[in-house]
């Protein structure tokens, strides 16, 4: 078994509203940001996993995201492992 | 001007605390992600930038983070290009 670092990326599945990305978006004229579009808020969360190999720990960590971490009616998700 | 689509990761400086990462932590053994540790709870922000490339719109990304996305006290950042 060895440690794996992965990171999930969770985000609002397209079609959902996403308050905080266009708060973010109206506030960027009034800072001079003009030539920035398209945003949008997700969360990143990264966590360890000891297995075996790296694609065993990436579905440890996709099932973790389905049974606890995203809300699959809203948001998608994408675990990568980083180290 | 071409347009890249940016990425910045905003986490928790270590040593800040971090009540989101804990509570996910401690929800792990009840549901058997014993294998899990080391949750980390931030943020990830994608956005377009227009710029004539690669490394100025990741630089236009980086004074966007420090100057609205990231709290410079408590969090770091980094921003990369997806495409």
């Amino acid at each position: 078994m060895s440690e794996f670092e992965l990171i999930a990326e969770i985000r609002h599945k397209s079609g959902i509203a996403d308050p905080e990305g266009s708060t973010i978006l109206r506030a960027l004229p009034a800072l001079g940001f003009e030539e920035i579009s398209n945003v949008s808020v997700g969360k990143a969360i990264r966590f360890a996993v000891s297995a075996s190999n790296a694609s065993e720990a990436v579905a440890k960590g996709e099932e973790l995201c389905k049974r606890l971490l995203a809300n699959p009616v809203l948001e998608s998700f994408k675990v990568s492992v980083i180290s």
